[in-house]
């Protein structure tokens, strides 16, 4: 075991506020990504860019879902504008990928386990979320159990502890967290359907992850410029 | 839910095994094969020649593990000969891949998610096995429980069951179990440290995998070809 912690960095604003979060606890970082074939793919450019500020290894790894599909996020299946499904119970949204963050935390742990990290982070989020099964705490509790009998690392008594700093927070705390830890919140990237315009990756503003993380900054009453409340646009070429 | 099942398929003797079991049982059969890096990629070929032969659709997924390392398969470490650690207690050896099937047991639920399947089929052995802590029946048992919490599936009251046929028999149970199954032995493919002779891959013979492959079919009383007990060679180009 080591001082270092594996950050799950979608590139987004809770995963870029974990990555902070992580920073602030004294931890050296391995930022970890998935090219998973997001239609948001210009996410791994912002989570790029947010390790190398943040002065972390960054990993991205290739697992491609869409050869999977069952989601709006890897096939041509249309993203939800206008957030009328956000918040409902019991609706799971067609931008669910079926078990992504079970996939995902499981590659981290690997990661984390033969790199000896002492914990892994994850922006998982239980308030305003989008409904997603796989953000919730039993789902990360049982986790813990599942990885611990899966690893070498777990037979051995030395697990990395899985740390989800922001499962509690609403999306204006979390607002909030970001700016006392100094994230570049406009360099994070949250938007599910990016648009191009002139040779840039622009957020729509109006799917659900747009209006949530809009939503936070607007609950946190912070006056901030567009840039930093939906994220800036990204190159695209 | 429909009569599919999904079988994780490696191209051994233990997969191939669990897809004829999987197609006993009546299921229409989609085979899910990993192409991870492994030194013994030539695995993918009798898997698809399996799957092939089993009237099972195929579908290989690529997920690069040589970028997280941690194992002798994944790596350039050499692979243990001799059969020596087979069976010590508490003894993981150099070949274990950190979360290997934590990983793909996760990849093949999301597939038996988005078709709905009502089965996923793993061969995971703890009698005769390696020492893997992530081939136990408790993993798979905490795997459960996890995945169910994570899907939409799961949620909704629809999991897919997840059965191990395999998991309580020796190597020789399962080499008897093959031969009554009618699976073409000759065709799987078991060697970690495939050589390569004269255009084709040809076992080692003398690797864990290929010593408990060929101690099951001994013990099991079974007079067989050489081609049979380790595989016969594959083209390698």
């Amino acid at each position: 075991m080591n001082d270092l912690a594996v950050v799950l960095l979608s590139g987004g604003l809770d995963s870029a506020t974990c990555l902070y979060t992580a920073r602030e606890a004294g931890f050296k970082i391995t930022a970890v990504s998935f090219d998973y074939g997001q239609r948001h793919r210009n996410e791994l450019m912002a989570a790029a860019n947010l390790a190398q500020i943040a002065g972390a290894e960054h990993v991205i790894l290739p697992v491609d879902l869409r050869r999977i599909g069952g989601s709006a996020l890897t096939s041509a299946t249309a993203v939800p504008k206008g957030g009328d499904g956000i918040g409902k119970e019991n609706n799971v949204p067609v931008t669910y990928v079926p078990v992504r963050n079970l996939i995902f935390l499981s590659l981290a742990y690997a990661v984390a386990e033969t790199r000896e990290a002492r914990a892994i982070y994850i922006g998982i989020n239980a308030v305003d979320y989008s409904g997603y099964p796989d953000c919730r705490p039993d789902f990360i509790a049982s986790f813990r159990e599942t990885a611990a009998l899966a690893s070498k690392a777990g037979r051995e008594g030395r697990t990395p502890e899985i740390r989800t700093p922001l499962v509690n927070l609403s999306k204006a705390q979390i607002a909030r967290e970001a700016m006392r830890l100094a994230v570049p919140v406009a360099l994070t990237w949250t938007c599910y359907d990016p648009q191009t315009k002139g040779g840039f990756f622009v957020p729509c503003e109006n799917c659900d992850a747009c209006i949530l993380r809009s939503r936070g900054f607007a609950e946190a009453g912070l006056a901030l410029s567009k840039e930093e409340i939906f994220g800036a646009p990204i190159r695209s070429a």
